[in-house]
């Protein structure tokens, strides 16, 4: 199909489209005159692909290359895909006001949560540098409840990592689909889970500390432990 | 202080504090002249925080602005803390190409979920979007795994906000310190958690498609469920 109609089927503007191809994040199509070319499903499939990864996803152009490259190499074993994945840790900037002493008890932090854990993983992991940075400047800025915390993190990471690989799981067979199913968990996953992290402390939240019962609240499915049944007004 | 003085302490170069002024993250200091002013322990403070959620918890300037904004706000209710986190909600651009179809089976499958977990929420909460818009793009990426998982991440997600609100508790009595430790803890907490997720994931996809045990792995701590014993060579 031409550009017009590639644009057409995917939703997705000419000129985005142009740009996407001078960044790399597709491949040429198939040249059929001066100017002119012609693409295929398989552009249809990654030209969606690398618009959701970077407008939901919030992944950058370069980030978003470098996993699509990733999933179009031939080596795709189960453990590429994974490597795939982890290519795509938010790559923050260090915060350089962080003091060294800081830093290395957060790694030692980190070294005890992984043992702790059981979980064994090859050395230097881009997550484990990253949640180090991250221990780090919470230290530096005087928040020490988080990491006071961690084994519980820990805990529900595990959790959602079953849930991830049992995703994976369901497209084995297809070294392909498993790297691809786990590029858009993993991604877009992340700004899911962060929205159900806060829709879950918002309720958590009103739970411990609603002020009193409201009107309606009166059917007691659910715990207020701040609330005197005196206090709610009569419906 | 002097801005030399403030750069020393924080480790934030005199430049990035110009501009962080600039921007409106920071208060103008108190003026001692023409060009000239000083700076207070409170400045040190939110200059930290202003960096660190923008180096390592990847918020935009104007995403920190609002951020610093609403918590030096004077009405610093719990709700208005929790409030503020929400306004970390990753802003994703929506992916227009996703149909409005789409869109829709998204947003009743949020509805489900939030009746099925019987959280008690606002309507039209931020985080409620995110989620309906990230769903919807998966659907339309042909991924459907994780949507069928929901349940299960919803699940580790209320694991989550419990330890969050616990941290929150933990400075009880002062609204600015609940305030400032749920930003903290949810911005660089989400850093904290996507590492913490791709560690887990890791651990968990060895434990299931590990091809082999390897020289060492021979102490049995570690089921192996696709490794036969004689796959190992002798150590």
């Amino acid at each position: 199909m031409r550009i017009g109609e590639l644009s057409h089927r995917t939703g997705v503007p000419v000129a985005t489209i142009k740009y996407y191809l001078r960044e790399g994040l597709l491949p040429p199509g198939e040249a059929t005159g001066r100017n002119q070319a012609v693409y295929g499903e398989d552009h249809a499939r990654r030209l969606r692909l690398a618009r959701a990864l970077i407008t939901v996803g919030g992944l950058s152009v370069a980030a978003a290359r470098e996993v699509l490259e990733a999933l179009a190499a031939p080596d795709r074993s189960t453990y590429n895909a994974l490597a795939v994945a982890h290519t795509t840790v938010t790559r923050h900037e260090r915060d350089p006001a962080v003091p060294e002493e800081a830093r290395e008890r957060a790694a030692e932090r980190v070294r005890r949560l992984i043992a702790e854990q059981g979980w064994q993983l090859p050395p230097d992991l881009p997550a484990a540098r990253t949640l180090t940075d991250t221990l780090a400047t919470m230290e530096h800025l005087g928040n020490h409840s988080f990491a006071a915390r961690l084994d519980r993190f820990a805990a529900a990471s595990e959790l959602v990592a079953a849930a991830d690989v049992d995703c994976v799981d369901e497209v084995r067979g297809s070294a392909e689909a498993m790297a691809e199913t786990m590029v858009v968990g993993t991604v877009l996953g992340d700004a899911a889970l962060a929205a159900l992290r806060r829709l879950a402390q918002q309720d958590a939240a009103r739970r411990r500390y609603a002020p009193a019962a409201r009107d309606g609240d009166t059917d007691g499915d659910c715990p207020q432990p701040g609330a005197a049944a005196g206090d709610a007004p009569a419906g």
